[in-house]
């Protein structure tokens, strides 16, 4: 029996029949297919077209200014949490189950707005996409960038991803260097002929230590650095003397820095060690400033907040589009299986775009 | 075919046979059958016992002192460095190959001296044995304290182990420990919500790195102590803030400390850490004031030497039998590819040994 999908009515109800849909990353066929039939016959308005299973959908209206809603509809792995729990009612109810909170509340909100948002102030894209919860090259925003890119275009990109219904702004980039140091090995008995390569990287852990991250303000958005070893190696056998040893050192850095500006500084911090940086992602700046992003942050209220993890924001950035997160749901309880949305709080998003996109 | 050995001919050429007698450790069944039989054969003065892959023999003159000699008869795995090679002639000649160096120039200087000294001016006990160079519970001379303590017995034990024609007093004491940093959990994008236990682990390294061994002096012989980290582990995953790391430490401490004294060294040294004892093995101390070692050294000539490394003379200390290694071959080429040992040195190891057990 196929999914039916109610566009127009609560935003809630969508979360649910969406949320009760598994589509963990790579499964995503059965739900791309529910949004895609669904799009066609609720919302005649729109242009839809399907990629893989990723639904892309717009409005053509010649208007001046295009935004960009963006969601993706996989989940990580199911966690014995489904199907979908209800508790509490009215202003109290929670949804509880894999995806309420990443991100089938935000993909609800933007559902909805494409069915019933006829006569917008702004045009419309909206895309639904797959593959965001696992290793960056199957990531669907990334297909549609190289194989549809005028489908990403506008003039502020919504990504709608958990931000507890505030505005926020740009995100951080984030690099991964290994910094090795080397020995010469030997007997521990005679330990004066070698030299101890685990022993050099204390100075690098020291370094680590009592490094003090930048915080940074940009358009009223608070960053917060931070630079952590995240693995370390080092050993040849119990009874010799170790010649390598291996620091893994994730950096995440305000998006006022660019990837050249972080690795420069990484080399600086780390002068006289052997670095080498294995990935990165630049960070997007949060682009507040443009007239469209304006008029969201006044619709969504009170202040913008600075994005500390890394989001498909920065591709949009990257683009040159600017770009938010913004969607119900805490994002600290992503990806935990007890990820938990309130109801009143994708209600108030739907309420927040609609107020924006029709001015 | 079965291997034939001659005892009482040259103790080079004994070498040579016992280098073509591939013994690995735990197949040391034809060369052990060869010593055995040789021993019956060409020694009838002695008592000869099998235990295993182990041949013991020995005099029963009822003199007052005893002196054991044990060598193993096993060797590191080939490593395309058989059949023995020679080089060289004379004085300069060389014998290369799996085993010159650990140990049968030592084994058959044993040999020779056990076919060929029929009077000497103490007891002896010859005690040929097998798995010296794997895992210390497989080890021979372990079953033989445990099976055949009386074969243990004596007043001086000479280990045939390398020490380059050079009384090698006593050894050095091994301890390995697990120093445990633990730390919080969070993603690195929100670094302050964690405790990162790399980092921890650097204050460790650093004391490491400052650490300065003791030289001590014991009976004419220099001892110098080590303390080398020879593993560190720590790590979750590239996007996580890491709980835990591991820095396995190995302490090498002169024989005037007992392991309780290492230990309680080494909890000093690193206060405020968490530390586990993961394995260790007591020193012994040189014993070189017992009567049959002073022997020993004058007709060696020259110092005795502190030896470094862990041997099998730590056992019979304990049994509170002096114990000295003494052997032909250079210990730092054991275990090498490219292992040699002078065919001089084997000569004059065996006329020392002669010299000293003659009077």
């Amino acid at each position: 029996m196929s999914v039916e999908l109610n566009l127009s009515a609560d935003p809630v109800e969508l979360t649910v029949a969406l949320v009760n849909t598994p589509s963990v990353s790579g499964e995503e066929a059965e739900l791309a297919d529910a949004v895609q039939r669904a799009l066609v016959e609720q919302a005649p308005h729109l242009e839809v077209v399907r990629s893989g299973n990723t639904v892309l959908a717009r409005t053509n209206l010649g208007l001046p200014a295009r935004v960009v809603l963006a969601g993706h509809l996989d989940t990580v792995p199911l966690n014995d949490n489904l199907p979908l729990r209800r508790t509490g009612s009215g202003e109290d109810e929670l949804l509880h189950g894999c995806g309420t909170v990443d991100m089938k509340g935000g993909d609800a909100v933007f559902l909805h707005l494409a069915a019933t948002l006829t006569a917008p102030r702004h045009d419309l894209t909206f895309v639904f996409y797959d593959c965001e919860e696992i290793e960056a090259t199957r990531n669907g925003l990334g297909r549609i960038e190289r194989d549809l890119p005028d489908w990403l275009a506008g003039d502020l990109a919504i990504v709608g991803e958990p931000s507890n219904g505030v505005v926020e702004a740009g995100c951080q980039g984030t690099m991964r260097i290994e910094l090795r140091t080397t020995g010469v090995r030997a007997h521990p008995a005679r330990a004066w002929m070698g030299v101890n390569a685990i022993h050099a990287a204390g100075e690098a852990l020291r370094r680590l230590e009592s490094y003090e991250p930048r915080r940074v303000e940009i358009d009223g958005c608070h960053y917060r650095e931070g630079l952590q070893a995240v693995r370390i190696a080092g050993g040849v056998a119990g009874n010799v003397v170790p010649d390598e040893c291996v620091v893994t050192i994730n950096h995440r850095f305000a998006p006022d820095r660019s990837v050249a500006d972080a690795e420069a500084h990484l080399r600086e911090v780390f002068d006289g060690f052997d670095v080498t940086v294995v990935d990165f992602a630049g960070g997007a700046l949060p682009g507040l400033g443009a007239p469209a992003a304006r008029e969201l942050v006044a619709a969504a209220g009170g202040e913008p907040v600075a994005k500390l993890g890394w989001t498909d924001v920065a591709r949009f950035a990257a683009l040159g589009v600017p770009a938010v997160n913004y969607g119900p749901g805490d994002p600290l309880l992503a990806h935990k299986q007890n990820e938990y949305a309130p109801a009143a709080q994708i209600r108030r998003c739907a309420d927040v775009l609609r107020r924006f996109l029709t001015g």
